[in-house]
């Protein structure tokens, strides 16, 4: 197989210890060739939302056969599943707690995704895994097997697609007149990010309302002046409320879940009109 | 020899400013082909103990000839030497300040340990080093040739393993009725870890007296309620003292070398008894 | 070619959200077998002096070939350029902005030094880049391109490097009395830099004149008392201002582009002299 598969680590581990170091040597020892990328280790902790988030918006950047390991895990020593999945074009590794669904619901009808409980611990570094750092003792090891070739069905028992945990945010609901999605992720510049999809006002005219508040739509930040609210749809492809120069975050409370309507507006009216 | 060494780096540098890539930089000129992994960068300025502690923690999980160079070094441009060490398993590289002698202490009447003065200059990055970034001139330049394959013996004059510098805090101590222990790190979570294995409590009983403060031993974090103070044996195999969801280290003002005692609790009457 | 090109990354896109790891994901697609080394991705958000100076620091110590790509990138989705360079010893790549000028600045005059502006979208990630991430969408794939061997000429279209934008900050001036130079990045210390090469003052007994202050010069931090300010030759080769354990520039409230003037005095009676 080749040399040169790809490993990608997300954890809310940060990175003043030695603990990434530390699943880092755990790989190496099994796949010493594997090139490890870290997608951010620096997730608020236990913020399973935003985990997902970058998840979700780093995996269609990767090449086919990467592994993704994914660590947020507010469960860990509970009965929570750990789980691998492995999709057309790679794999994720991590618990079964929504964390995996973002990616997931891109390919989620597809058939030929698989999914095991991993509880063969021939894969595990040892078999009395440790009751707080799973990181190191299941998700890890069993990443770098993968990535040196393992087949998913080696690691444990198949389970069905279905019966994984989901992420509990209804998806985005569009009517002939607006759409109604929800609030997914809230990032440390305080940018309010949508599910609702930037593809679905592609050469539109629209606004956005939240909690009663009507946000105008911008191509870009430098259409608005500083300190003024706008949407847009962000470089991740999802809409987003913006304050230029500032929080929309600290101007809107909101929060992950919390729902946001866009309406499409004539140019000239600025009435709503159907989508 | 093999393509895929692994070298580890561990520093006080932070990753605001570019040193640490230098040093990387410094490394692939020299050993292009090595995979470098971080353990960390954001050891408190200046903390031997954080950085010591560390190192010992992520050491055992790396590859079999992985070198790792370590550089936490308030006595840069002194008189402390420079020195690499070679285990059974590894090579260490950094200053000779107590940093490495926590990993030096599972190996260190092992008559195989050899150590250097690295006093031999062609394996610096110039004859000239700086007064104030020997990480770029000497410790990186001499893991990298470590880990292409260069004898330790080349890189400085043989000096005596009991020479080196110790990190000043005893051993933990084993009575019949007692552990005396002492605190080696804090962490950043607040949390105080001790010197005693968590080995000795194995299958025990016990409980933990700190500053006439007794303190229950428990399994996981999730045994005790928010806010109360847990003793339990870290994902490190230490004993620590910790408090569910905030900072053992502000409720007791410990520091490193302060005394750890650990008590065997008979179940029922909670009383003190052999060990 | 070889298997083991190395392509760096410096930007201030932090490593709170996985940009970096979309940006390697990249990369990594398009050149698996490339080795990727952080400089730093927490330059301030859009101080361009803080990058240049950084990135300026860390080449030289890049093996022959390396590929560095910097992405602080104020003007995105403007009318600035995206350019590479091909130096010497190495490429650059990024915006037109002043931010490889530092660099550069060693290599202007030499005739072999070749600049592209990146106007092929044959090796963009596609043809349609969004106007907030060239960072993912042209940097990224360009250096990739680069370091698998692609030549600078298929990048585009070939342009003066006398065209190219210079970060606005003269060059230090010397008389026979004394040497003019300015603040050119203050670190996160507080260190006050200057563009004053260290060569300047070898042997010399030297000060220096900030806002009618006089600094006096020392070889290390040891040689001045705690909270005494002192300047001296910063490991990256360059004068600086610092105050032993505290900020220089919390002291004397400079800033890029401020004036630093170097005096030679003689060692008994502290008088100017001639340099």
């Amino acid at each position: 197989m080749s040399t040169c598969r790809i490993l990608t680590l997300l954890t809310d581990f940060g990175l003043s210890d030695a603990y990434v170091g530390i699943m880092k040597g755990v790989i190496a020892a099994i796949a010493p060739q594997i090139h490890i990328i870290d997608l951010t280790h620096q997730i608020p902790p236990q913020n399973i939302a935003a985990a997902r988030f970058n998840l979700m918006n780093a995996y269609p950047y990767f090449p086919e056969g990467t592994v993704h390991v994914a660590v947020v895990d507010p469960g860990v020593g509970g009965s929570r599943r750990a789980i691998a999945l492995q999709l057309p074009t790679g794999f994720l590794v991590g618990p079964d707690n929504g964390l995996l669904d973002g990616v997931l619901s891109r390919y989620g009808h597809d058939p030929s995704v698989q999914a095991v409980d991993l509880n063969n611990p021939a894969y595990w570094r040892n078999a009395c895994p440790s009751s707080t750092f799973h990181g190191r003792d299941i998700f890890a090891p069993v990443g770098a097997h993968l990535a040196r070739g393992v087949s998913l069905q080696e690691l444990g028992t198949a389970i069905s697609v279905d019966s994984l945990v989901e992420f509990d945010i209804p998806d985005a609901q569009k009517t002939t007149t607006q759409i109604t999605g929800y609030v997914q992720h809230i990032d440390h510049f305080g940018n309010v990010i949508t599910n609702i999809s930037g593809d679905e006002v592609r050469s539109l005219h629209w606004s956005v309302e939240v909690k009663h508040t009507q946000v105008p739509s911008r191509h870009t930040y430098g259409e608005s002046a500083i300190g003024e609210m706008l949407a847009l749809v962000g470089s991740h492809g999802w809409i987003e409320i913006a304050v230029n120069g500032g929080s929309a975050q600290a101007r809107l409370h909101m929060g992950v879940r919390d729902v946001v309507t866009v309406y499409r507006v004539e140019k000239d009216t600025q009435s709503g009109n159907s989508l």
